[in-house]
């Protein structure tokens, strides 16, 4: 029996986070499928922004790096990171990007397994996460890099030669999800150390970083902490006495307004610092963690898997050719949904002109992002028919979407 | 003949950057001496972040990766500051922390001078240079750190076994400036590579790079970037084919959107991009490198060495016997003065009650910095004669100043 629009807002007023909504700034007339890519706008940020500019930095000037909490950034917004991961207290250190966390964690991780030289990466780590790795191979010793296929499993990878394992959790193009406690056990088995990117999972699925040794991930994509916003490092209690910063800069240092001549780590994750924390991009990042506290993860995976699983349903009804490249299976899924079409960037095309944004990755991915702290089901229900309407009547082959511009 | 308030506001009347000063949102009733640790807000930023913030990102998301220009930032900002550091558009690429340039600076100086195992460091460097080289000599090889003493020259540093010389343009404590073309050429003789710290010179001093090979430097300060906004980094054209970046990051690849399997770095500057770019924090400093575009560096240069050069003329008047450990030539100056006092500490707390800010620096240095964009020659008589008073009346004896607050 077809599913209706007005099923759809039948489950929106009976969704537990139907509220949350209100919470976020969405542009007018669009169906905002890329909170994978970035989030959308927390109505409470712009205020927050502004205060942190004409008042903390204003007014306050640099009084502000005790006053207003600046100079504990990094370790004072881990600590509200570290529940949507599965971490503690002291165990998440927010600054930088994505990569640069990708590269303190490698090198941190790689002297701790002093007789090995091989790091395992997965072809489908995103780009950013295999390139750092060569640079850090390259740079940090002699070290060999095993990369593992698409979604493959790490059986007969695993020898005695591995040192660490970098894996993404949640596959950026498919959406494809890995077991977290059972591939860390693996590589534990093999005595090698585990390192997960959590970009495209933590805040759409309850991440648990469980016995994982270090993790990395970023806040712009579901945490909606803004373009760019500081990405995050999980550094294991048992780790943070061995592991060092390599990038060792003096907001690292044990006691960094002692000017002493020589580098001495502080205790603790706070080591990972390095420079000055970008204060404004971290108060936009606060105001979206303000929401996330009101939030029952249990809810948000359960209304991700709701979200997902109706759109595949209905694109299954209304068009039951495309080609669903992410798991059917919601439990091995993360909240994207990506399907592959031989003319997909023209149908992503043909899709925003119509206030349905998804975006497009080669080789022929259409990508569908659902946030399920702003989106609705009749918002589901209206892609899925805008993509069905765009495919049925081939709307995508209009010349106006053929043209490529620059992809992001 | 002592000089009078008189005489100052007649000096702020002739000043032709005196209208500069309304560009700045200043706290009332402050003479604010810490422009350079961090700049002051200019007025158009607020307003500036607010449309990033609410439009770039609420209305438009993702799209503005090209319709805002967020994917260029690094290098259209870098473009940008070049020309107060006497560069070249393609030259300068904006983004991170300054250590973490530095970071970037070594490992891609180093590999350079292959045969060569010495780094020379400055024990005058700002601690997070040194910190940042020790790491680097540990994680990147077995290279050994030579330091020179305060000041001292690099005659009898310089033999055939050094790779790179790290040194600062402009001494963090004294406010003691070297001769960046002088200082180059002998490095160069030697055959090693030169990296400069530009942090407390650019936007007070016309710096010219010239023949240098990579040079680092923060924008929060003279620059009124923003609390922890992008620093940069210059690489000189002759090496950008050469220089590799260690933390070799997606947004520095020569096809981003291709997402291939392998590294291969983007051309000129660009490849020394990592991850992200904090679009917040870039988007304050645009706004104020707006100002900067307005001004010429000699003006500049000329009414920073009036403001110091008349702090120490005052204080040379109304008490004498304090130790001024800036070079009293301002010629061999930055843009700050700084004197010694055992009870420095408390005499800069007494200072700040009475709405004059500088800062404390370890041992006994009382830090004075004069950003002339936003200081009239009356905020310096004012300054003084506070300073002089609070000394020849011993107010800093209260014990109110004695306690120890956690110092930034």
């Amino acid at each position: 029996m077809a599913i209706t629009r007005a099923d759809c807002h039948d489950l929106d007023v009976r969704d537990p986070l139907r509220e949350l909504r209100d919470e976020f700034s969405l542009p007018p007339g669009v169906v905002y499928l890329l909170g994978n890519s970035l989030g959308a706008l927390p109505r409470r940020t712009a205020e927050r922004v502004a205060h942190t500019v004409e008042t903390e930095w204003g007014l306050h000037l640099g009084e502000s790096w005790n006053t207003a909490g600046w100079w504990d950034l990094p370790e004072s917004t881990g600590d509200r990171i570290a529940p949507l991961i599965g971490a503690g207290p002291g165990e998440v250190l927010a600054g930088e990007s994505t990569s640069v966390n990708i590269f303190k964690a490698v090198a941190a991780a790689l002297p701790l397994r002093p007789d090995r030289r091989v790091i395992v990466s997965d072809l489908d780590n995103f780009p950013t996460d295999r390139y750092v790795v060569e640079g850090a191979a390259r740079a940090l010793g002699s070290y060999e890099i095993r990369d593992i296929g698409s979604g493959d499993s790490l059986d007969g990878v695993l020898g005695n030669d591995v040192a660490v394992v970098l894996l993404s959790h949640v596959d950026y193009r498919t959406g494809a999800m890995r077991d977290v406690d059972a591939v860390t056990a693996q590589v534990h088995a093999a005595g090698a150390l585990m390192i997960w990117d959590l970009c495209h999972s933590a805040g759409a699925v309850p991440v648990k970083v469980g016995a994982a040794d270090f993790a990395v991930g970023c806040t712009y994509k579901y945490l909606n902490g803004g373009p760019g916003a500081p990405a995050y490092i999980y550094v294991a209690p048992r780790h943070q006495e061995a592991a060092r910063n390599v990038i060792s800069g003096w907001h690292g240092h044990a006691a960094p307004f002692g000017f002493e001549p020589h580098y001495r780590p502080a205790g603790g994750v706070r080591r990972f610092a390095t420079g000055s924390p970008p204060v404004l991009a971290y108060s936009a990042l606060n105001a979206s963690l303000d929401i996330w506290e009101q939030v029952d993860m249990r809810e948000v995976r359960a209304k991700s898997v709701a979200l997902t699983s109706l759109f595949v349903e209905l694109i299954d009804q209304l068009h039951p050719d495309l080609a669903l490249v992410s798991p059917r299976d919601p439990e091995r899924r993360g909240s994207q949904v990506s399907y592959r079409h031989a003319d997909g960037y023209p149908v992503i095309r043909a899709l925003i002109d119509r206030g349905v944004v998804g975006d497009y990755r080669e080789p022929g991915l259409m990508r569908f992002g659902f946030a399920p702290l702003y989106l609705r089901y009749v918002d589901v229900h209206d892609a899925a028919t805008t993509l069905a309407e765009v495919l049925g009547k081939e709307l995508w082959r209009d010349e106006q979407y053929q043209r490529r511009l620059t992809v992001t």
